[in-house]
């Protein structure tokens, strides 16, 4: 991790850690960012999968460099599989140095990641309105150890009853300096300048 | 587990092991089955999570005993841990040869669980639909492991554009033997006779 981090570093290339339960939208998350700030921005993507490279191929069909790591039985992503999707991505034509926004999308799981430190630079956890309000509180390690926490498909909030308020008392809880925005990736809602999100 | 297994089998109670996502929905759907079962069938829940009582006091106001056990940092229940959860229950006076159905609300997660054998009877995987399709293939072990696998929240299939068709595929092609069966713990829709599911 301290290796990557010197690198990234070195690079001049901000890092992003993705981390959510599965099925949060984190790609869907990406695909977005990747449409809207793609013009603006460097970026690329390293996306953690047990299996498929489902993840690698949308993202690339929205027009970012993306490379898969398929992690097999383990439940995340740790700091050497980075080291190699960063290869892989040099290897295909996209340079570290060339990059403003490296994001790395872990595998989906609220438990395991949060142990491992990445290098990046900010880590960002996703909880999307579907999974409840008490979230924050069941996973309190992963909770706690985001810079920012993205409340997704907000678009869906009226569908599935969801509390914000209690949502946001839940988070503020267990990470007091985090951040927190509210983005639907499908909507768009608060992702206008995406970029600046992370 | 064989432990486990045994003492399951000597008090002829049927055992299930539910796992899923973070926010599937596991506690809304023993819930129902609770409210809609319960008169039927003595039932019991032991609930596994990192933090937090939440899931045991909700099935107990749903008029079921319920043990909570917390994992800490574990990402998934053992046997020995179930073994101590039908302890207190026994405690708490709810005795294992009394019970038709003990039910296992394992830690929110998709990979950590698959590993580990708790004796159980059945191993039930709930899909929520908001997760979208391709969670099979993305977990395939999880899936894998599952007799039953229960699609769930359909009554927001239209909401998230879900394709049932698909997700349906997905199951079978990594869970061949697997039955499938589409509930919604909100609306009740498939849970009719509720205990005869698991």
């Amino acid at each position: 991790a301290a290796a990557n981090r010197a690198r990234f570093e070195a690079a001049g290339v901000r890092v992003v850690n993705l981390l959510s339960s599965p099925g949060s939208g984190k790609t869907a998350l990406l695909e977005r960012l990747a449409r809207d700030g793609g013009s603006r921005l460097a970026m690329a993507v390293v996306v953690g999968d047990l299996a498929t490279d489902n993840d690698a191929r949308r993202l690339r069909a929205a027009g970012v460099p993306a490379v898969q790591i398929t992690t097999g039985q383990a439940c995340h992503l740790e700091a050497t599989m980075v080291q190699r999707g960063v290869h892989e991505l040099a290897h295909a034509g996209t340079a570290l140095a060339d990059l403003d926004l490296l994001l790395i999308e872990n595998v989906g799981n609220l438990v395991c990641p949060a142990a491992y430190d990445l290098g990046e630079s900010l880590r960002v956890v996703l909880l999307s309105v579907t999974e409840g309000e008490d979230k924050p509180l069941k996973y309190p390690a992963t909770f706690h150890s985001a810079d920012l926490v993205l409340i997704g498909k907000i678009d869906l909030s009226e569908a599935t009853g969801f509390d914000r308020v209690l949502a946001r008392r839940n988070v503020e809880r267990v990470a007091p300096n985090a951040r927190i925005l509210e983005v639907s990736a499908r909507s768009g809602a608060g992702m206008e300048g995406g970029e600046q999100l992370l």
